[in-house]
């Protein structure tokens, strides 16, 4: 069995090699790995946690700076009842079913997705076919055994429909497939139990007396609703507007896999974007990013039970209603281009629209940036249209005006049934059944409140119904209540903005770009292959390698000096002055990604050049001291590129020997 | 009553105003407020973010760039045992009592605390002294009601020794006093409970089957500890050396009081500095730092009831053996320097010894650094030496060896008695027993060989004491076991770092900041007093605020230009283009810390020129666009202050009248 997965250069990606390189390189590794670790949980090491930080740092000045978005930091203690009311503690959860035999835990649609697969593969085998290997996150670690059995070809239809929208099915339906297609587990050839629903949200209770249950937040976006007026406050009213937040989710992963793609505690970046959904959910900026063109995988299309995608400029996608609204449209293309600036291999992403059973209970539309890695396509983005649903939902529960309020340029006249209630009398009449009647009598419709009248008119008293009350009707006398036609001008419009949520996995984005920068140096020799990652400089953990030829300690003011320097140019970098020899120190980092490495050498005390290298190269620059820290500046802050620095810098030579021969 | 608190400026502060402006200006803000809040929970709004951000950014540069340490980002989530060996689960608590009548729980040492400065108030009310209000975060914030009843000197004195030293009392000496006091409860004027342990933690379950059980960290330390011999590793073997970390950490207090002093969710950022403890925990860099004078109150002051600070050169304190150690000191003086970089006011700063009762279980010696704040000294940094404690304790429970391994330049000759088991005898004979006596034999000290040598020689045989085998003892003849005296070369020194924890409460630090920097600018004309955030331009929420004369539409390119050449150079900026007047626009300004404005008028229109105006002294420059952004940089980078920069460009009094006239 092969996987189709590739590196940067094209070459089949061996997943053993690289996971290797990333732990001894220390990018990331299983938390608590000496007392034997707990599932899903990692700790990023230095370079892990500095590309960390670079990504998070561009996220912020390509959304948050350039956008003038307003950026928050919210508690991931969430009290009960705001969880209750966003729908999470309902429905944020996953299906499970349980081995009947050894008590084994599944979660129901990767055990059906890897039974299937399982079986699809046997059928491939049995008629002579090559099986293809995929690593697939959605899957449980565990693999279901392949075994050579041939399938009629109705039958392979059927089975790939059903793995084409495996994200599409509920629980009910799941166990329905797991009855119909006899799936068994293949640790005990048994037929798990009904799904049953499991709660993602880790529980915990806040106060000494234990009294007030609450969660671990499941994402950031809750927080950010609940501040909505007064963020709208401090953007001094105008919208639309946005707020972002950059923290720590938790989701109690039913089975979570080796490495990064599903992990239980994880940095997400969120954007709540505020918009009037009156104006069409228009966006100041779309004509800028009108002609972005992005691979899109439709709803259509995955219900049809194909995976082909199409190629279309973001500006004719929502003309033709592919995507629905131009913020939405836009928020695709800024993440695209956030995407590339990042480093991502852009032949490996596309934007995958949520089907209708997928969607989270809160969204109206969603898409997926999608980025293919050895594991498949690999959710890493989201950008959900929440429309006014967590604002409206909050805002019934507690009372809390979560709305605009805009003042009408043209006043509205309106002609209406207005209802006039008689306080002095009413009150005393119903007593504690008063604020009961009151809000039905309110929430009625015009066509209801015209026959009210009518009725009030003909008979002087009219009967409504009002479960609260005792009899479940209440009447009311033309001396409490009056119902008139009447014009009404109103001078400010209220309602209820809605929200695009542009989502980013920073940790999944992060996985997939080193799989996407990661390649493999070609030996001469015969020797081992060497890893690159070849991450641009602006995310790249550290910048700068700074090696003296040896341990001779003349070398020392001058690594101390460029190493200074450089830091005042806030270019990280790292001095490497250990025994081993100049080509394994480069190697090192070469497989930590840092693109640029500056040698100090017995010409340096001469005449205070210094050579810089190339990490995708490995080609060489000689020049002094100034001029080739002006290059790295040049190159770190993207106005050049490599290409162009080894163009005007006079060509070195002199190492290529010592660094091939490691 | 008054309170001793000052501003900036020593005006006295008016904490409520002060309050009402954070509350405005959105710096933090009670989470789920809509929802009634949940006490000891805070969000950040935007300019609380920028602040947050600002100081988290210049930690990283001061310690973790300037001295190469290495960054981890570890988990929230922590397994039980992990906890349990670090001794958390068993001590990291405070003691809490109850009110037997309204069940009212309370923080025992708060308790003590509250009732007796209640009645040295009341005390000097009788005696018509004057009694200062001190909002201490210390105490419970329902404050126990000060009634006017002399004391006898004896027993002030007698409360005053305790009150200085209340942080040394454990659980039953809390609730000796309690009772030796009869302390009572204001509330119901009972008697609480005797205190009991509470643990601090917040408890969850990891995994779909509750079967692991966790916790929501209480330090980031830990994550650090089980990763050393990885970090070692990545070190390439190097000591010594400091890992660091920022992340958020969770402690369930008992009684969270209003605002950021005391809260259930923070952010800390922590270094474990990883040191040799034979060579006496010296540190190379030591000499750089001897000079730095810090205001110290130590352990025998505070035990001898008095509070007398002293100001010393670090290199001083560590001569006298003050401060314990080289490593100690230089990072009580990087913290000195740090938190002077950030702005805070060194007038209102001192480090304070732990007593012994009050050092967390792990340490050996801590020094806190403590900032003067309305709530009195509020403890902001620790500066921990925590010996081997957590890396032995890991080593121990785990078998891991987190230990440094280092060549020794001369080896090392020993002389010893050594033991021999004859392993084919030694297994068989004692069966399931041999590890246990294996264990007590070879645990036996160099005296205690020497006896069972001249023993087994004598005799042929011994008995050792082995509490795990039937009887408790254990018979060794000559043939299974032997102990000669050797000669051992020895080329490795094996040892557990000792470690040196600076630790960051980042959210103290940013309010204490806060008040440092607040001052009310006079008003003429019996205007309300305006408030200042003074802060330095690198750590100010937003650098520089740009407004337009008017709405005029010709003025937005030049808006629109400026903000993107700031945005280029990094610094971040807001273009505020509301119809407030430009001397509201600044005002709310001033509340947000913003050191910078640049105003377009008319006269930019004609001549490219704009204004730049200080925040501090309101005073304007006025030049070129191009000089006036060489000069914010140049302020920003903290090149030059607004003093050179107004010596250097022409002076603009133009709008001065339209800014005081708001």
């Amino acid at each position: 069995m092969t996987t189709t997965a590739t590196t940067l250069k094209g070459q089949p990606l061996d997943k053993p090699i690289l996971d290797a390189m990333l732990r001894r390189r220390l990018f990331y590794t299983p938390s608590f790995e000496i007392y034997g670790g707990v599932a899903g949980l990692y700790d990023y090491g230095p370079p892990g946690c500095s590309l960390q930080a670079n990504i998070v740092d561009l996220w912020r000045k390509h959304f948050i700076l350039e956008e003038d978005m307003l950026e928050v930091d919210c508690t991931v203690l969430t009290p009960h009842e705001v969880l209750k009311t966003s729908g999470h503690v309902d429905k944020f959860a996953d299906w499970m079913c349980k081995d009947p035999k050894n008590g084994e835990i599944l979660r129901a649609d990767h055990f059906v997705e890897a039974v299937l697969e399982a079986r699809l593969n046997g059928d491939k085998e049995a008629r002579g076919q090559k099986v293809e290997e995929k690593d697939d996150p959605k899957k449980k670690k565990k693999k279901a055994k392949t075994e050579a059995v041939k399938l009629d070809d109705a039958v392979v239809k059927e089975y790939e429909e059903i793995l084409a929208k495996i994200d599409n099915y509920d629980g009910p339906e799941l166990g329905n497939l797991i009855k119909k297609y006899q799936l068994r587990n293949p640790a005990t050839l048994e037929i798990p139990s009904d799904p049953v629903s499991f709660n993602l949200m880790f529980q915990t209770s806040i106060g000494p007396s234990s009294n007030v249950r609450g969660y671990m937040r499941p994402e950031t976006a809750q927080g950010q609703f609940l501040n909505f007026a007064k963020l709208l406050d401090f953007n001094q009213g105008q919208m639309p507007f946005a707020s972002a937040s950059i923290g720590k989710s938790y989701r109690n992963e039913i089975s979570p896999r080796a490495g990064l793609l599903r992990v239980r505690e994880f940095l997400m970046a969120e954007i709540e974007h505020f918009v009037d959904p009156q104006a069409g959910k228009k966006h100041t900026r779309f004509q800028d990013v009108a002609h972005v063109e992005l691979v899109l995988l439709d709803r259509d299309t995955q219900l049809s039970g194909k995976t082909d995608t199409r190629k279309v400029a973001i500006g004719q996608a929502v003309k033709d209603g592919l995507v629905d609204n131009e913020t939405l449209g836009y928020f695709l293309a800024r993440i695209h281009l956030f995407l590339e600036k990042i480093g991502v291999d852009l032949s490996k992403m596309r934007f995958r629209q949520h089907m209708a059973n997928e969607m989270a209970h809160y969204a109206c539309d969603c898409w997926d940036a999608e980025l293919l890695t050895s594991s498949g396509w690999v959710e890493c983005v989201g950008c959900a249209d929440r429309s006014a649903y967590d604002l409206s939902v909050h805002a019934k529960k507690t009372g809390a005006p979560l709305v605009v309020r805009e003042r009408l340029e043209e006043p509205v006249v309106i002609d209406e049934w207005q209802v006039d209630i008689e306080r002095k009398k009413f009150g005393p009449h119903f007593k504690k059944d008063a604020r009961f009647v009151e809000a039905v009598l309110l929430e009625t419709s015009q066509a209801e409140r015209q026959k009210l009248a009518e009725q009030l008119n003909s008979t002087g008293k009219v009967e409504l119904d009002v479960a609260e009350v005792a009899g479940g009707k209440a009447e009311l006398n033309d001396d409490i209540v009056k119902i008139a036609w009447r014009t009404r001008t109103e001078n400010t419009r209220e309602f209820t903005p809605n929200v695009i949520e542009p989502s980013f996995g920073i940790g999944r984005i992060l996985y997939s770009l080193i799989e996407h920068n990661f390649w493999t140096r070609g030996s001469d020799g015969g020797d081992e292959a060497r890893g690159v990652l070849s991450f641009p400089p602006t995310v790249a953990p550290t910048k700068v390698l700074i090696v003296p030829l040896s341990s001779n300690a003349q070398f020392r003011p001058h690594i101390k000096r460029i190493s200074q320097q450089l830091r005042s140019m806030g270019v990280s970098n790292r001095i490497d002055d250990s025994s081993a020899s100049i080509g394994k120190r480069y190697s090192r980092n070469d497989e930590l990604g840092t693109p640029l490495g500056i040698t100090v050498d017995f010409q340096t005390l001469q005449d205070g050049t210094v050579t810089l290298r190339d990490r995708d190269s490995t080609t060489q620059v000689r020049a002094d001291e100034s001029k080739i820290l002006d290059a790295i500046k040049a190159i770190v802050e993207g106005s050049k590129d490599w290409n162009k620095v080894a163009s005007e810098l006079p060509r070195f030579e002199g190492q290529e020997v010592d660094i091939a021969s490691r």
